[in-house]
């Protein structure tokens, strides 16, 4: 299975946060979404970072009430590994494992198309896995 | 593979808060500790919450900067689905699923004796799985 199949069985909005935007918006479309992070666009809708709900944390720790009104842009992950819609779902969980990340965007031809969740990759692999036990089992039932 | 098992594998301290620490005091040890969720401990050692980053940027969302004096106790989630080490991850994912966690503690006669993350239960079953894979692939080869 690859990204861009997973992305259409997700088949969510992708929501994003802008670099001047302040950490406090920043937390409350988290928040009200429910969602874990968010990819942060320029002006020009290139993908310039993530702001996760642990970037927030870290200020916070840091620097206290303060961490509120910093922009995204001096909070965010700038250093961000992306996906394309054609790789693999395993190459993806790969790069979670050894990244320590639990969000990847998706870009796809310089565009941002999505994000993929550590839990969307997982989930999605242990499906397919599980199917893999039960076509094997089914073919040693049939051979007796 | 039971949680027992899963968290031995993990070999982790358990880190916890007390309801009367502050939101600001959690955010510093969710963060030194690069973890997502914190049982919460009565003095008398009885889990009566978690607090997790999701909880933290609720509370910012709702209060901004006075979200960070807010007690622990006021602000973690006190309907905490816990488990036994010797339930199987099979089911601690099954509830993870149903009820959106991520963090499950794992309670032995009343004491807490761990956590148990998302990531862990799923890599585990992936893993698990796969074994399961390999296994049959290999009955299959030898039955020509």
């Amino acid at each position: 299975m690859n990204i861009q199949a997973l992305l259409k069985a997700k088949g969510e909005r992708l929501l994003t946060n802008r670099p001047e935007d302040t950490l406090e918006a920043a937390a409350q479309l988290l928040s009200h979404n429910n969602i874990g992070a968010l990819p942060v666009r320029d002006s020009e809708g290139r993908l310039v970072g993530m702001v996760s709900e642990r970037d927030i944390v870290r200020r916070l720790a840091e620097l206290g009430g303060k961490a509120l009104s910093l922009k995204v842009g001096d909070a965010m992950t700038r250093d961000v590994s992306t996906c394309s819609p054609l790789d693999s779902v395993k190459s993806v969980m790969e790069t979670m494992r050894r990244r320590h990340i639990r969000h990847v965007p998706v870009v796809d031809g310089g565009a941002l198309v999505g994000i993929i969740s550590q839990r969307d990759v997982l989930h999605s692999l242990l499906e397919q896995t599980q199917l893999e036990v039960n076509v094997l089992r089914d073919v040693l039932i049939a051979k007796g």
